[in-house]
């Protein structure tokens, strides 16, 4: 059988939990690394080889897949359009209120290339996703329909925080509100906005001299990311954010609740869960799996531009040497 | 916007339950229910008119998808792969042993006459078989992967002791074993057989004067039903099994565990859990949703054969007049 070579760009956490993945898998072949530091700076966990991000430009290299796994601020804006140009890739692109612009902005490339993309796959989006739509789907009439995330390290708050003005670094951790949590879970029949859901707390390590009043303040402030949020503020040094503040593992979960009957009597009830010690590698791990889809959907059935966790069925993503019947028989 | 026409083939408490999903999914219409009996004996909950099966006999009615609600142990084994023939259809085949026989039948059939079928949806096998495959998927290595049904009643089991001679009627109800869970739920790298998962509790009315030892025999030793299982078995009289055996609400879940890491040090949970008040109102909702997917394949992308819920895209379950854009802003 053959395998699909695959290549990881990035090697923070999310490219090291993808090159375990991506290893783990018996059905694939890891290149390599693509870095933009000097290659021979970084050492791999798994012994795979590294080079220069520069290396991949105008498409040289034999890659079925490429798993772009640098961040949803910056990085990936900018990446998955411009690798889309040479190969497939597949993103983990978090920032929910912008993926429409960004999924048109990679089918745009993805089309008039002739490449396919899978784009903001991770447990959410992309997990999450599946679960929401499965209960707006089922659901007509009223589905009551939450996702709560935490307790844990939310990056892309984190990453908001340090582009403020005196913040030398920071973390945000998202915490669900017990109480909140507690009424989504009962029989009442309540949609509860996001940050009445959940609070946030906020480590900052701030600039000699500057001014925490203001620092907090435009923290406290800050559009779709902290207003209305009951938010707190605590100033720590860089040695205690390093040493107290590198949590890795989250939670979070999608419920949904509605009711049918003729007289809306009955109560149904999904909630999926998720728990893990380490983001990032459960990260990669889907993002490999989503990778099995990329390379199905285009070198099977010739698929090309852009599609997201919900265009994809869960038998693609299962390993490519299991049959169609070895596939019912285990799962169905 | 074209509403595709549905028509429901059975009327017992998944044909009703299909019937109440159907009426309120506004992008679709239902036409009628298909009967075994004098129609004219049937009312619906819902005033929808009620017409004989033999009325779809070769084809001519204009309906776009057929909700096929009878049971998997008699009806469905014939009835999918007889209305196949004319109709795309839809069924919550469940017999897990034999669903690869019952799908090469109804694919056979499908191919040659140009329909399109999707098979064993509902919620065991349906949505569970999803969160199977996700786990599958996603942890190449060691996934403890683990489904637990109840407490709630079986109809399979329960139709299976009724076959026994000198049964008049019974029910059977599936129980987790708390501590099994426990266990499952815990740190502990542990693949459990379902029979140690779960209790079998059974009341059974029998014929007067039937031997009751040899029925009870029977049922703890019956092969992929009972056998190895905590089985009890409870005599009871038709007004009692009728009066207090008679719920319709199950429960049950999805779980796995795996762990990731250079050292397999980082351990992720996802736990898919379903409760629900009307088991078969739920089945409904399910079914009428996957229409959706049988009309969007049929009409739009000119599929036909028989597929299984994880060879459809969850964007393909969403409400017909869903864009694009407002399924990847509504769930991503």
């Amino acid at each position: 059988m053959y395998k699909p070579k695959i290549g990881i760009v990035g090697y923070g956490r999310v490219g090291k939990g993808a090159e375990l993945a991506v290893q783990s898998f018996t059905d694939m072949e890891l290149v390599g690394i693509f870095t933009r530091r000097d290659p021979s700076t970084v050492e791999t966990l798994t012994g795979v080889e590294v080079y220069s991000v520069d290396e991949l430009e105008d498409g040289g290299w034999d890659i079925d897949v490429l798993l772009l796994c640098g961040g949803s601020r910056t990085d990936l804006p900018e990446q998955t359009k411009k690798y889309a140009q040479w190969y497939n890739v597949i993103d983990s692109y978090d920032q929910h209120d912008t993926i429409n612009e960004h999924y048109h902005e990679v089918d745009d490339v993805a089309c008039d290339e002739g490449t396919l993309a899978i784009v903001s796959v991770g447990w959410d989006p992309g997990l999450f996703s599946k679960m929401r739509a499965l209960n707006c789907a089922i659901f007509a009439a009223e589905v009551f329909l939450h996702t709560s995330w935490g307790d844990g390290l939310s990056q892309g708050h984190s990453d908001a925080i340090r582009q403020i003005d005196g913040v030398v670094d920071a973390r945000q951790y998202t915490k669900p509100i017990k109480e909140a949590i507690a009424r989504i879970r009962s029989d009442e029949k309540v949609q509860l906005a996001t940050y009445k859901t959940h609070t946030r707390e906020c480590f900052v390590v701030a600039e000699e001299g500057a001014d925490l009043a203001r620092i907090e303040q435009e923290i406290k402030t800050m559009k779709n990311y902290f207003v209305n949020y009951e938010t707190t503020v605590h100033f720590v040094t860089q040695e205690e954010l390093n040493e107290q503040h590198n949590r890795v593992d989250h939670r979070g979960f999608v419920h949904g609740k509605a009711w049918t009957g003729v007289e809306h009597e009955h109560k149904h009830v999904l909630e999926y869960n998720l728990d893990t010690d380490c983001n990032a590698e459960l990260t990669g791990c889907i993002m490999a799996a989503y990778a099995r889809a990329a390379y199905r959907h285009y070198d099977e059935m010739g698929d090309c531009g852009c599609l997201t966790a919900l265009n994809i069925p869960d038998a693609d993503l299962l390993p490519l040497d299991m049959t169609d019947d070895e596939i019912r028989t285990a799962c169905l």
